[in-house]
């Protein structure tokens, strides 16, 4: 396990059937045996995904009743959200770049037409 | 390596180490000395953590000048963000419940107090 939250927080999310778990509990809450379905893999390597979800603490499971349902906690999403907005500006910045580089394309095409 | 580019990016960026040398990137290019200088790691440790940042495209190295500096490339960090934001709801509704539950105690408080 990463030492620091963000860090263990990125590693779970660092997987193609941890983020599609997340995105089916964004649905509501979901059995172990639901959120296997869709997938083509065993119960237990789900189990094995929950587990590290929880550990990040992106999902929580029910204490009482049998079957545990889990279900999503978005906190450890907000601080991603928080962290990546930092570099927002770099980001809006090239693509402003690459808008003025098509503006510059279209531009000289429309001469060559004219 | 992760096959998807989200995992590679997630994947990437969950390391302190590596989130540090994006932050200095933001302030202007780089090359591996000046990267190294603040952490207390070897060069070829640095060196290796530049490899999955540019693997995951997130820097870019100059290839002309001999120091090959360093460059932020911030596009995946969009892509970060874009994913996270489908969750913007969850996590604002929770720190709704959280204000709504502080303001009960507070007025509990202030019950009590008159």
């Amino acid at each position: 396990m990463a030492a620091d939250q963000l860090s263990a927080t990125f590693s779970a999310l660092a997987d193609p059937t941890r983020r599609a778990i997340l995105s089916r509990l964004a649905h509501g809450e979901a059995t172990v045996n639901e959120l296997a379905a869709p997938f083509e893999v065993s119960l237990q390597a789900v189990s094995k995904h929950l587990k590290v979800l929880e550990q990040a603490g992106l999902i929580s499971r029910g204490r009482t009743r049998q079957w545990r349902p889990c279900r999503l906690e978005a906190r450890p999403l907000a601080v991603v959200a928080d962290w990546v907005s930092e570099y927002r500006q770099f980001w809006e910045t090239g693509f402003d770049r690459l808008d003025e580089h098509l503006r510059q394309i279209q531009a000289a095409a429309k001469e060559n037409d004219e």
